[in-house]
């Protein structure tokens, strides 16, 4: 699985080639389809891999630091995407690789669509720990929103045309923006 | 131009063949390499294109209509790249590839850079004329975060997991969103 997210993020989906991916990972080609069946296969399973990847994600907090509170928790989830790391730049990648190919691979939109519902929820239930009394709904669109911006921003930082830092204030200040704007009703 | 955006569109840079482009524009490949000069001269020049044919967009607007409030301007502005519309569609995917493109293809960098520049300008400059006590700074970022989510919203919209009317709605939030924000300071 490390390999395919390597070859997705190199080569994009539609370059991907199993016998590269063999190479990659230091095993046959008829292993690979023994054990993903086929093409889609690899997709899918690799487009479950970088989103396990994505949650184990850690920042550099020693393990006997105090608990975070519900707001940098909040923060921390969505910043995590965007870290000047070499494993997350490659997961980033990959991950843009698999939802642009979407457009024309059918088979993978369930898997993608599951992946940002997660996504969506896990920030609207940190956004509801600070916001109990927001509606159900106004605290999925504004996760909606957050995670939305931070896919955008996190391409425009991977192509290299937005400042990683810059990318992560701008994201800090949508999250003080949508939770005044919880709080308001 | 409508070639290159068509096969970028469909193949993805990494899949650009200039043999293939020459076939879709009835051209020999001769002919492309004397225009372009190269594989990067093609790239740029279609980014300049998608992005001169995105500033023409148009709506369903009769010629005779009422001009726009500025509200209605900065929302058409940023809903112009969410349509159900074949070139919107076309554009957008080569847009999303162009930019997915440059995190390996240094060369195009400037020039994403400069169109990324020159929307979030458009925008900050419709955003300052229903906010003209807000500062210069406090107008760009809110641009950059207004851009950034369509960018997002539109990529999730392309890939089919995120209907567009909904993508439409989440964006038009967002601008009530910002410019509450720009009032308060």
């Amino acid at each position: 699985m490390e390999a395919a997210a390597r070859v997705i993020a190199r080569r994009g989906v539609r370059g991907l080639r199993v016998e590269e991916l063999a190479a990659e990972a230091g095993v046959s080609t008829a292993l690979i389809y023994y054990h993903f069946k086929d093409r889609a296969g690899i997709l899918r399973r690799t487009l479950e891999f970088i989103n396990d990847r994505a949650a184990g994600y850690t920042t550099d907090r020693a393990p006997d630091a105090p608990a975070l509170g519900p707001r940098q928790e909040l923060e921390q989830a969505l910043l995590l995407e965007l870290q000047d790391d070499a494993e997350v730049r490659e997961n980033s990648t990959a991950w843009g690789e698999l939802r642009a190919s979407a457009i024309f691979e059918p088979d993978l939109r369930e898997d993608l669509a599951r992946a940002t519902l997660i996504w969506v929820q896990e920030i609207a239930e940190l956004l509801g720990r600070m916001r109990p009394l927001a509606t159900a709904a106004g605290l999925t669109v504004a996760a909606e929103r957050l995670t939305g911006l931070v896919e955008g921003l996190s391409m425009r930082w991977l192509s290299g045309v937005l400042p990683l830092e810059h990318a992560r204030a701008l994201v800090r200040d949508a999250v003080d923006a949508e939770l005044a704007r919880l709080e308001r009703r």
